[in-house]
């Protein structure tokens, strides 16, 4: 049977928001969307009345554990003063906000809509470290859970078994921390605005004060090396291989193509979208793959007519160092077992032939589960429109640009490729 | 600007499954889909293979409250073999998979796939009563839960307006009741297969074999009127007018029009297709009327250029018995306040001129929520098909069919026209 991989309607970008991401225990959801939602308001640039907005697409991953609220849809449309237009919930784990955005491009595309709302929220920091464990836990599978694992974990075992097969070591993750530490102090919504320069000045100063010893790092991988400064969670994941617990939110104004000039003169085009599920990992064939990532890349690369080579940048999700590297492989932009040696040469840096998490990444910017998809496109729409300021990407014609978003250990991973015409 | 109702491409319902209703303690969310998932494919006349399955959506309200588990897109994938395919969830409270049934026929018309298997599920008998209607109220508005409303206070609310302000009363709401339990032996899936006539009788056997005092009721709604036998819950909702706590899952096979015929020479085609949302109760402008029913009437209308006198037969969301009676005025099906005359009548009765709930409703087929909007369409779609056996409506050449579904206290509303051509 021939599958239609081509969409009945062209979609667009035409607006974004996202608040400044960290831990904001006195604030709550409704805060963050309206935070997100009045900086989209304002980022288009003809201006539109939000009346006109069609429908909404939330991702949410689990308000029901972290705050007790379930059914956002309703306090979403009101908060926004959209009632009765309609607002669906997605849930696909920390990939429930990319998922929000693909069902809006496709009620747009579907001929339903013109004008569609997407976005995500998540507030993790009413909980505790160990609850959010918790929380998280059921993102995880019920089988992983059942043998003890926990999300770091997981990706331990998962960068174990690279390791084993190509050689990488611990080192080789350092590169991928450093990079993404370097490029956060560019993005003024990053969690941790710091390079890991500057967390060893941190640290240094707080010793001096203190009157303790001063350590002597010789540069940030001896600091990473220091299992004091950088404790193991689950070896070989430590600390600086984890990203943190976060809050925030996250939304882009998507219409209909042949409308996307009303809106702005410089509106951002969906070219490819995929979607895919994973196994859990006692039934994985490989460790060193995620078969979730390949099929949505897939997908993508066959909507868009693109390849790998066409891609000029990409947010991919790195909720753990390995998980970057292995990503990068998935998705074709370095082969098997390569791209810890693409980090090592800077190839991933956001001065290099193909710069990987510009916006800082999960790591450094924050991972509120929920908004994290939309908030990846978010970065990968302000770098094609030029706007990133000190992290914009230093190249000329700036066209193709890609976001990668992965839900638990693996489930559910989404590729999406935006495209400047 | 002009809004497009239309669907780019036509969808179909090739197939279905519904487990039966019920408590079950001992299975769990897996073994309900599965076995909703063999009767699906056994449906389909000419057969087909699952891995032909493109895309998955599923509603589920919070397995996340009720079995601590997250994530099921990757789990249901893993459980019917479509690993690498996406797997959706969707939530809306109640009207978690009628989102799921609409994303499934947004991802068909928008072009992107031809084969969508939509379906919902929850297991709410592995936690107390107690507990279940704690993760009930996370469904509803959180201002209504802080000013100590539960659901069934809500609805008590609306039944008091109802009253006040078209001098209906209790004894209307029986006709629902009694009405509802009618149809009810007839479906073989429903969780209370019994008349109100049985309930009366198994009382009565009850009490004889204890050698307690046989009461003496004259007919069904002296049962209903009495306390010892219907006992208030949030007056004047009684323990009658409540649907019960459930178990199950629902799914059904949506294909592309063009392909429809592959699978059976008798598909039910997709009409129309309606989502609002609503306001919380404090922010109601009149509780006699769901203006989230109301816009997802309108849209499902539009879409297919039918108007309320079209609809043969329908399904509708009857959580408490007022519901019913609100939803069939604002699907236009009676005028406002007309409906519970219209009850009173037999209009709405299986051998009536506008059969509702067909199925037995929410009261007695069973509300196991992230399952209940894609139940309600398999009844559609199985009466369509004229399979319904002693249920089936006794009309000729039943052609267009409808399902109402309602999430939470009325913030998500869907409404779904089915056509058979």
């Amino acid at each position: 049977m021939p599958k239609r991989r081509k969409l009945s309607r062209g979609v667009a970008v035409v607006g974004g928001g996202l608040t400044k991401l960290g831990l904001f225990k006195d604030r709550n959801c409704k805060d963050f969307f309206a935070e997100a939602f009045a900086e989209m308001v304002g980022s288009v640039d003809k201006g539109f009345d939000p009346k006109e907005i069609d429908a909404v697409y939330i991702g949410n991953f689990s308000n029901d554990f972290f705050v007790n609220q379930a059914h956002w849809g309703p306090i979403i449309a009101d908060l926004l003063g959209v009632v009765p237009k309609p607002v669906t919930r997605t849930e696909g784990a920390c990939a429930s906000s990319a998922l929000a955005f693909r069902e809006g491009v496709l009620a747009i595309a579907s001929g339903l809509y013109d004008i569609v709302l997407v976005g995500g929220f998540e507030q993790m920091s009413k909980r505790t470290t160990e609850e959010v464990a918790e929380g998280l836990a059921m993102a995880a599978s019920p089988y992983e859970v059942a043998a003890g694992y926990t999300f770091p974990g997981v990706f331990g075992a998962m960068a174990t078994a690279y390791f084993a097969k190509y050689g990488a070591t611990r080192e080789d993750l350092f590169n991928v921390t450093i990079k993404s530490h370097n490029n956060a102090p560019l993005n003024p919504k990053a969690q941790f605005p710091m390079t890991i320069r500057d967390f060893m000045n941190a640290r240094i100063d707080r010793c001096r004060k203190k009157g303790e010893p001063v350590p002597e790092w010789k540069d940030e991988k001896d600091f990473l090396r220091d299992p004091g400064a950088n404790p193991p969670v689950a070896w070989p994941m430590h600390l600086f291989d984890c990203c943190p617990i976060s809050d925030g939110a996250s939304c882009l104004l998507l219409v209909a193509e042949e409308i996307a000039r009303n809106f702005t003169d410089d509106p951002i085009y969906v070219a490819g979208l995929g979607q895919g599920s994973g196994y859990s990992l006692h039934a994985k064939k490989d460790l060193t793959t995620y078969e979730a990532t390949k099929y949505a890349a897939k997908e993508a690369y066959e909507m868009s007519g693109l390849t790998p080579k066409d891609i000029q940048f990409s947010e991919v999700h790195d909720c753990f160092s390995i998980a970057e590297i292995v990503h990068m492989e998935d998705l074709g932009f370095f082969k098997p077992g390569e791209a810890y040696k693409a980090v090592a040469e800077g190839l991933s840096r956001l001065d290099g032939p193909m710069p990987i998490n510009t916006s800082g990444g999960l790591k450094t910017k924050g991972h509120p589960v929920g908004a994290t998809g939309v908030a990846q496109l978010y970065e990968v729409w302000v770098q094609l429109r030029g706007k990133a300021g000190r992290r914009q990407v230093p190249k000329p014609n700036l066209r193709i640009g890609a976001a990668h978003n992965l839900g638990g250990t693996g489930g559910t991973c989404t590729f999406t490729i935006l495209e400047r015409r």
